[in-house]
Formats: C-alpha cells, structure tokens, sequence
C-alpha cells in the first residue's frame, strides 16, 4: 500500500538575545513564531537558555532574575497556540536547572535537565546548577525527538546512543556554545559521527551574538541519518532555518516504554498531543537551502566575523553609538579601525593621531591614509608639550637616574588620558589596540595603550592580526589597510628607532611558544622537545608568568581562541611556580 | 586498678605558605617538624593543600605542577620519621583529588580525600577536582583519629557524625578558611556543636597568609567533647599550637569496623604503627596555653589585622620592597598609608601630594601632619601646570562643551599617571586608596585613583573605614591619623566646593543599601520594605549595575566581607537585568 512520505518540517531559531533583557528577547522570539506560523513548521527550536541569555553569571543568584525567568517562559508558552516549541530555560525547583521546555498548543507538556553541567575554561555551570537525572524521548508530531542540552551531546558519557535505542528518531541539541577557531569543523565531526553510528537525525541549534568576551556563532545544523548536512544557519547571525526531514530515511525504531538506559540515565517518553505529520509541501511551499548547505566562511574570514559581531553587540548592547581609538599608524590600530568600521559604520568611529618627538614621519601619513581609506573622522592630538610637563614635574625627584621604561610608560599614559578624556566628553567608547602576543608578555602599558573599554584584539597574536589584514584587504579588493603599514617593522615608537625585537623574539617564533604555553599548557622542556629555543622559551615563560598582574587589570576583548586570557585561564598573580624548569 | 590518664599531645601548624613555591613551603614544614621532636607531639597536622599553597587555581590544569606537589610530598613522609603527621595535599589518580596525607614514622600510610568541594563564592573546586567518596578513621597512636578537609565540616551532610559513630574521639579539619568578618564566630560556633552532639574532640587547623585577594586568618582551634575550646592558634600570624588532650573526657566508643555510614560514606579503620600513647608530662614541659585560649581581636581590630596581613603578604610574595601611595589628606588614603606602615615598616612608605588648583589649603597640611606622625617620606607633586596643557591641546577639540566629569577624570589620571611613573622608576608598588562605596558605585576614575597595584580597601565600605581610623588611633593612644582628617567632609577636591554629597547620598546611608544589594542579594521592594528609601535605593542600583566595567579593570584588594566584587561576585557587563523591580 503506498504510503505518504513522513516529513517533518523543523525551523531552528538562532535569535541574538541580550543577558537579562527578558522583554526585548521575548519580542524576538514571538516574531520567531509567527514566522514557524507562516510557514506551517511543526516544531520550532530555540537555544538554550534563550529566556534569560546565557551565561547569566551570578544574576542566577539573584531571585527575583530566576522569576522573571519563569513569567517569561509562561508567555511564551501561552504566545505557542497551534505550536510544537522546544526553548532554553532556567528551572527552579529547590535548585535550579538549566533546562528545556517542551511547549504544544500553548501548553508546557514537559522540562528536560541538562544532565553534564561544564565547569571548565569559561564555563561555571556547577556554581549555579544541579544536574538533570535523565534525558527523554518525547512523541511531537507523531515524531519521536530525544532531547539534549549543549555539553550532553559533547560528554564522553553523551546520551545519544541511549536515546536513539530508546526510539529516538530525531535527537534535538539546544546550544549556548562559544566560539573558537576551529569549533566549526569539530562541531560537524561530532554530530557526523552521531547521526552516523546511531542512524538518528541530529539536530543541532546554537546561539548567535555577542556577550561580553564570549562570541556565540550560531551556525546551527541538521544532519540527516547518514551524516549529511541537510541545512546550515548563518555563521555571526541572526536566522530561522526551516528545513523539511524525510523521517523515512531513518530506520524506524520500535519504541521502548521504560527502557533502563546505560550512565543511569532513565528514559520517559511524552506523548505531546496530536500526530500531525505535514503533508508533502509543493516545490513552491519547499524552502530551498542548497545555497545554505555550501556556505562557509575561510579560516580566517570566520575570525574576522567573529571579532566584528562580537564587537558590535558589546558596543551596541552596552547602549554606545561612536567608538574612538587612537591611530598609530601600526597594523594593530589600523585592524581595530577596520573592524570597528565594518561592525558599526564609518560615521561611528573616531580616529586620533597622538604624535610625539618619537614618531616617525611615516607612522603619521599612513594613520592619515587609513582614515581616509575608511572614510572615519581623524583629528591630531600632539603630546610632547603634555610629556614635557610631567618630566619638568618630575625632573627633581628623577635627578640622577637614567631614562628607562618609565618615560616610554609616560607616553602611552599621556595617549590613554587623551583618549578617555574624549571618551568622557562625547560619550565615545574607547577601544585599545593591543594584540594578544602583547597581552601574553606584558609589552603594553597598564593604563595607557591598554586603556578603553573593549579590547578587540584581545586573544589575536600578532601573527594572526596579519593574516586578518591580508583577510580584509582581499575582500576590499585594494590595500584598505595600506601596504606601507604592513611592511613597516613593529615599533612601540616610545623612543627612537625602537624596534619590538628589541624585546621580544619575532612574533613567528614568539607565537608558536605562547600557543604551546598559554592554549596548550606545555612545560619548558616540552617546548624545547618541539625545537624551540630554550633560553627564548624560558625568556617568554618569564614574561608571562610575570604579567598576570597586568592582564588582571585588562579590559575584556572577544575569545577567539581554545584559551583566553581571563577567566578561561585563572592563574594567581602571587605564584612562585613557573613553567620553566 | 589504677590507670594511667590516656593523653595525646596534638601539634597544630599554620605556616603561612605561598602557592608554588614548593621549596620555600617544604622547609617550613621542616622546622615544624623538629619543633614537633622537640615538644614530644604526638600528632602534627598541617592545613589543606599546604605542599603546594591555596588556591593554586589553574596551575592546577599543569602536569608538572602536580608533579612537583607530590614530590614534595614525599620529601615530607621521608622527613617525619618518628612522627605521625597529617598534611594536604593533591593526589593525583586518574583525576586530581583535595586530599589529606596520613604520615606515620615516614612512611605514607593512607591518603583522604575532600567529599564536598566548594564551588560557589570565590570557590573553584569543582573545577580540578573530583569528590572523595568516603571519610576515615585512622587509629593513629592508639588513638581513633576522623579525618576530614575544610568544607566536609561545613556542608549540611557533614560526617561528624558519622566519623563520631564510627569510633572517631578526635575529628581533625584541615582547612584553608578565608577570611571574612564574622567568620571566626561562626566557626567556633560550628565546632562548638559538634564537639559537643558527637561528644569528640574537634581539631580544626587552618592556614595563615595573604594570597591575593584572600586572607587566611590560622587561628586553628581544639575543643573537648564538651565545646570547650582547649587550644586556639594566633590569629593571622604563623604559629604551632601544642596542647595535650586528656581522651578520657571522651566517651570511649566501641570501634565498629567496616560500619556502614550515613550519606553513602564507608568508614575504613587504619591502625597506624605502633601505640605511643604520651606519659603525662611534668608542668615545666606542659604548654602554657592559658594566655592563648583568652586572645582575642575586637571586630575592628581583627579587621584592620587582615588588612595589614594581607598587603604584607601580596607585597612581599611579590618580591616588592617599598610602596607609593598618593596623599589627599582624605581618611581612605590617611588609613592606607598607615596600615602599609602597619605592614612594611615606615621606610617602606613613601607619600606624595599632588595639589591642583581645586585643593584645600588643609588637605595639604593635613597631609603632611600624617606623614610626619607615620614617620615616612613625603614630597609634592602640583599637577596643574601638567593639567593645563591638557586643556590647552583639547581646548579646539572640546571648544563649545560645557566642563562636566571629563576634567576631574583627568586631573585624577594626571595624579595616576604621577603615581605609576614613580613605581617605575624606583620599583615602588602604586597603592590606590578607594573604599569599597566607591568602587560599589563607580564613585572613582579608572586608570586615576583606581591605578595601582593592590587595593587594600577595596572591600572595606566608607563607614569601616571610619571606625578602622578610630581603632588605630585608639591603639596608637593619640590621634595618629589627624581629627582634622576625619572631621572634615569627604571630597574629591575634583571642582570648587565638591562634596561627595554632591553625587552620592550620606554614607551611613549609602553604606547600609551596599549591605543588602550587593552582599545580601536584596531587591529593591525587599530594601523599601527594610524602610530605605525607595528613590535612593533605584540610584544607588542603578550606579551599582552600571559600574561593572570599571570594576572589571579594578587591581586585586583583600576580601573582609561575605561578598567581595571580583571573582566572589561574577556578574556580567552587558546585562539588561537590574534589581530596581
């Protein structure tokens, strides 16, 4: 007898919410429904934690946040007539979970706990949560859905093979999981796998947005039984994916009530109301995703949209409209003016000269150039008279010491006053410019190149910042970040003819000891098994070690990186134990 | 017939180690341990983790950190021959476990691990390590000894009990307690019950020291079966309390092998070498702890004790040798100058005034007066010529705006800027003086006042600091902190005539609504109900959420109180959320 295909058509929201904003991310999700309305979707997917924003930190702590929390879930249940909806909440019963909602026709049928909590690199779940007990299989639409929260699917004791046995058909994942480069391809390797080996269709729906350092990516995905992508939510965007699955091409499981699964975990299963399996849509009614399925970004162009989403969500969410940086004429500040540009506008970013008797001719005509290539507002701000001041004052108490770092310290200091000076009168958030292979050896001045408000390149090592700039000038078609700026040598220019090989190794050699040291946690002689330098390996573990202070002090900047300085690596500033020996 | 009372002589260490400094710890166990010969002790415990320090936080994540803690570990069994010793330590097996070392004759008889690990407040434990899965009962010199490590005492399942119905008549805590005010009555009160319910002698042994942003106070306690304390180590100085126990004020349980504990706890039993049960002593060698037992601090007193301990420590630790700190003739920096005395020694001070043309003539004498009765090196730097030319190099840039916050931040980050070229140039650490009111409410300029290496009063709400300045004055038996100093009131002298009235309700108002939001978690309703007023209380939120970016640049400052901001208190900048509902 011949039968009617079974499809089922999923819509994954990725809605860019904002921590704590309750109504404003309730707004975005109802639109999301009429959207899943429109286009007749049985079942609608939101992210984890999509009610309150994640990570909420220790608002979680605070009662009145986890109400708020629940009155929202409750309007968005009642706002889901006609609806199958599956959102991120944070449950509260004696403790809190984070947890699920399974929502049809207006109606909460049943909350799944997130069972494997991470409390590792950024994360802190256990300081907040409880662990769920068990995962379930839940009949929607006549469809048998195991559901999972984030880390479920990623521990090594993940539930999804316990809850294909138990039926499962199609295993739904609600995300929150930030970025880092070469997340992607993991994140396709895992689900591949998964679906594959347990012939389930895996259904993968994260976050988009940026959230003070973290920068969730979105890129939510469906795979069919045979691990392939069948659709792709933007990358560092906003999107609802609508995707029909044929739910023949997964082997249909016979379903086990009761079924004692294996890591303790029981399984229960809802029947959530009616079986209503969509017809087979015309072509005209099918959402076409081809084009989807092949976008992808380079390596390099998927940081650089990471930095760029992720600094205009700090800047934006945190209610600034202009930013101000200053332009040293350098690859750093130029790439920060650029990203800058590309997230909020032209006409939203300031650039300031702030030549001194240091600066070479050349540093002053290329800040120029850039701005004009960027078509930013750029003013001069001269600080020798300034600098001179503060030696005259000093002159006294200096008599008879040498000149040393303190002067050079002087300069950057005298710079980020004038900066915050005009951050302060116009409202403008000020943005540093230092890269991480700075952050990492303390070559940058507390209070001075280090001051502003959001630190973009944060966790990008030098070497990396160049290969952004190759990254954006390709995609401008022409040197919008002029050659002569790449080419120079880096200098501080806090005295003349420095050179930062005065200090530090090259930035090749330099980077590939701080991503050994810093991301991978390697001992000296480990370094030195790989062939690096010893006395320069031992050289850069000095400068690290004895810069915590400093970066305890930094501001925040975007993770881009497997470890970023802050709290993905929480170190004490009185520590006598050193990587080097 | 006629026994022989049943004495142990019990040995309680609190040195004051360093995180990762495994040599420098080592031998201060060392000559704890021939102490330990000398005095005849039975039993020497030693705190929670003191191989390696607390807390080590992520040096943890590093193989050879590990590495190196066990070797000196067993440096420590090699060195306790003769002995029985109790010391913390990580073990490492498969994963990390917060453990406890039992030590007899130089050999390492047994190791227990830490069941509940904290992972809320400045806690990370969940982190690194995995729980213990049961508590012991060693006998240890014919003596039935419960094991068990900081937190397992504290949390509502404890095994006191347990270990008490298992045959234990002493419970030893090893702990690494931070301080905070208050605490020291808690914990008596803790031990008090449980001595007393379980009737055992509690032996609770904590650390002494400043690392970073925690203080850990000693003041290690014994307490008979009746919740007596018998013995009580100094308070926030390094000490080895011997005192002897008579066990025959203790019921003398029945030792149940192999019993079957509540809350899933096994009991095992070790017997530990041979039974070496201390003659009495004569009274020339018996301890006098008389004098000890009566010590004790007044609330101010103990404060202001952490306070000096905790800038020696991070001072020292760090390898400085002199700090710098600017004089306002206000009470916040007059209390840090003197308890940087208090901690370092008057020729390890060194004060600067930084007069504009907006400073009382009185600050400045006020000033002096201080550095003259502190005994420390005091000179003048005027900023106003540095000032001007500020202006002058923004004058066309700031030409048609109203003068507003712009120009104090700046005179503010002129006097930073002074402050930090002078730790430069000389290797002085730069101590800023905010109070906890202020950084609450952002009532100070980042990069100005805020610059420097550590905040000693971060943490210590404007009204403490006044009662701080009273005790010393009270200890110093005059006004060595000038009447004209803390009479006067508070102003940033930023602007003519400016008061911190001007911005910020009266202290003793401000300083209660502080209490409740950010230590207690209040709401808004909850603070109006407590008779705040409710227009004050929404400003006083409102300045409170919208700070955190500058506190998140904020230098370390010592933890008195039961919420500290920083990692006591994790919030997130872009937070929509605020408790004014």
């Amino acid at each position: 007898m011949n039968q009617k295909p079974r499809i089922i058509r999923l819509g994954l929201a990725q809605p860019d919410v904002i921590v704590g904003d309750f109504a404003g991310n309730y707004n975005k999700l109802l639109r999301v429904l009429d959207d899943a309305r429109r286009q007749k979707v049985d079942l609608t997917v939101f992210p984890e934690l999509v009610i309150c924003g994640y990570p909420p930190e220790d608002l979680l702590l605070k009662p009145q946040f986890i109400e708020r929390n629940v009155q929202y879930l409750n309007k968005l249940v009642q706002a889901s007539v006609g609806l199958d909806v599956i959102a991120g909440f944070v449950e509260s019963d004696t403790y809190l979970y984070n947890a699920a909602a399974v929502i049809h026709d207006g109606k909460l049928i049943a909350t799944s706990r997130k069972i494997f909590l991470p409390n590792y690199g950024v994360f802190d779940e256990e300081r907040y949560f409880k662990p769920g007990a068990d995962c379930s299989v839940y009949v929607i639409g006549g469809v048998k859905v195991g559901l999972s929260i984030c880390e479920d699917i990623w521990h090594s004791n993940n539930p999804v093979a316990s809850l294909a046995k138990a039926g499962a058909e199609v295993i739904v994942n609600i995300s929150a999981s930030p970025y880092h480069y070469g997340k992607t391809k993991e994140r396709v390797a895992l689900l591949t796998s998964q679906a594959r080996q347990n012939s389930v269709i895996m259904v993968y729906n994260n976050m988009v947005g940026g959230q003070d350092e973290l920068v969730f990516d979105g890129h939510s995905l469906v795979l069919d039984a045979q691990g392939e992508i069948l659709a792709r939510g933007k990358q560092f965007e906003e999107d609802f994916v609508v995707v029909d699955v044929d739910l023949d091409t997964v082997a249909n499981r016979p379903f086990q009530e009761k079924e004692n699964l294996s890591q303790g975990l029981t399984q229960r299963s809802w029947t959530v109301g009616l079986t209503k399996v969509s017809e087979a849509f015309s072509e005209s009614e099918k959402p076409s995703l081809a084009l989807r399925v092949n976008e992808e970004y380079s390596p390099d162009g998927e940081i650089y949209n990471a930095l760029v989403l992720g600094t205009r969500d700090y800047i934006v969410k945190n209610a600034f409209r202009k930013v101000v940086l200053g332009l040293s004429g350098g690859v750093d500040s130029s790439l920060v003016a650029t990203i800058a540009v590309d997230a909020l506008g032209k006409d939203s970013v300031i650039g300031v000269s702030m030549p001194s008797r240091f600066s070479s001719p050349g540093s002053q005509t290329d800040a120029i150039l850039l701005a004009q290539n960027l078509g930013i507002k750029f003013f001069s701000l001269p600080i020798d008279d300034t600098f001179q001041s503060y030696l005259d004052n000093m002159a006294g108490i200096f008599d008879g010491s040498e000149t040393d770092t303190t002067e050079e310290n002087l300069q950057a200091r005298i710079r980020g006053n004038l900066v915050m000076a005009l951050s302060n009168k116009f409202g403008w958030m000020a943005l540093p410019t230092g890269n991480k292979s700075e952050m990492a050896t303390g070559y940058a001045t507390l209070y001075g190149d280090m001051a502003g408000g959001f630190a973009i390149l944060k966790d990008v090592p030098k070497t990396l910042v160049y290969k952004l700039v190759a990254y954006r000038n390709l995609l401008a078609g022409y040197d919008i970040i002029p050659q002569s700026v790449i080419i120079k040598p880096p200098s501080a220019e806090l005295r003349y003819n420095q050179l930062d090989t005065d200090s530090l190794p090259p930035y090749e050699v330099l980077d590939l000891i701080l991503k050994a040291y810093v991301e991978d946690d390697e001992t000296v002689e480990e370094m030195v098994a790989l062939g690096m330098d010893e006395e320069v390996v031992r050289m850069v573990v000095r400068l690290v070690d004895g810069s915590e202070y400093k970066r305890r002090q930094a501001p925040p900047g975007i993770k881009i990186t497997t470890r970023a300085f802050g709290r993905d690596r929480r170190l004490p500033i009185t520590n006598k134990f050193h990587g080097n020996f």
